[in-house]
């Protein structure tokens, strides 16, 4: 049986003043850090000791697993990083006030950009100072691979070879694995995990910081998923849907 | 031409308190942590700007590579970490006191063991509280690589298959290499590039925090090296060679 662990970044600068993020490279809030710290302590006291940890390109998530497993006393882990578990590109919408952006267009439009499956945004332009056009760590990605907007769809659909191709090899190896991401990368790969639909996916928020650890059988599949702090989760979850209001 | 950059960590809380650390797993000071950013200021005011980063599995240098390059904005780097740079193993001397160990042995033994090529200290008992016996960072390494003691030569022998293995090939593949390690993991490498005798390396000290940038050609041996502060690196390197007086 293997152990995966997701972990979501906490509070960044960003979202605590309200703004889309997205690919946009912002950093841990000091509550975003004490939230990472959080984390590590959780997976200290209920015993999970990753082996191996993967993370998104993008520092908010690259923070949280450092100051995570600092605080577990595992710095020193391997660790694997990839575009493909980067938060979904929110493309024009990136550094858009939330409820500014609610107030312009209006709350069903607002929704289906924040929570449809299949409807992006609309895209954002190489020269917005919002886009990652020209961004080092993206240059060597072919173009047609380069977002400049996505949907949870789009997400899933290239989040998935790494889950196939980097992390599964790893849970192969008998390795506990921990993935320090972001809010719709996780929820692209818990869709996947759970096989959840499409239309029931726009219903899914995963609070940040708390560990989500499932144990997976001989396929891949859950057997079982716990949040390490249940009562925590619980009250964060119904934070995240209230975001912009 | 390929261009590798060593970077050894800065003050640790050990170094501190002038205390032989070796593979104990101390923490950055405050100065310390000061040093890797202004490491990372070095690099990103010279333009050198690395690909791919190699750490030791001791947080001091995890940590120096998370500064160095967090504050350069290359946070999201790949990274690679092995027990193959980890500092010199002290033996026994780990956790003692460097002036009190120059006082009781007397400063020809004290500097046989901090300086000759090929006398390691005394080896540490696996029920020492400074031992690594039982750390799960190095439970899958076989006991006869275990080390309970080192001399340079040591280090030397242990550290060149990573060269060879790991950042031969990434300079090859035309990767600025950043490594982030230790004060003799270190100069066992620039034992090797700069082609230095076993006796002539008794007189070699790298400075803390400040990038070695050397140009090396096809065959990876140096045409150039440079230190990114060459002033502030001479003063240092005199500093290092006073320690335990």
């Amino acid at each position: 049986m293997a152990t995966l662990v997701l972990l979501r970044h906490g509070e960044s600068d960003w979202n605590a003043k309200g703004l889309f993020t997205g690919w946009v490279d912002v950093s841990l809030s000091a509550k975003g850090e004490e939230e990472a710290r959080r984390g590590g302590r959780l997976l200290t006291e209920a015993g999970v000791l990753p082996d191996v940890v993967h993370t998104s390109l993008l520092v908010r998530a690259i923070q949280t697993a450092q100051l995570a497993l600092g605080t577990a006393g595992l710095a020193w882990l391997p660790v694997k990083r990839s575009w493909r578990l980067n938060e979904r590109h929110y493309g024009a919408l990136q550094g858009k006030n939330k409820a500014q952006t609610r107030e312009e267009f209006g709350e069903e439009q607002f929704m289906l950009w924040r929570r449809s499956y299949d409807t992006p945004p609309p895209p954002i332009a190489d020269d917005d100072e919002f886009s990652q056009a020209g961004d080092a760590r993206y240059a060597w990605l072919p173009d047609e691979l380069q977002p400049r907007t996505e949907c949870l769809k789009d997400v899933v659909d290239r989040m998935l070879p790494y889950w196939y191709d980097e992390i599964v090899p790893d849970l192969a190896a008998g390795r506990t694995v921990l993935v320090a991401a972001h809010g719709n990368s996780l929820r692209a790969l818990v869709k996947h995990l759970d096989g959840i639909s499409d239309a029931d996916i726009a219903g899914l928020n995963i609070p940040t910081g708390i560990p989500l650890v499932y144990d997976l059988d001989a396929d891949y599949k859950p057997v079982k998923s716990t949040y390490l702090d249940p009562d925590a989760a619980k009250a964060a979850i119904e934070a995240v849907a209230n975001q912009g209001r």
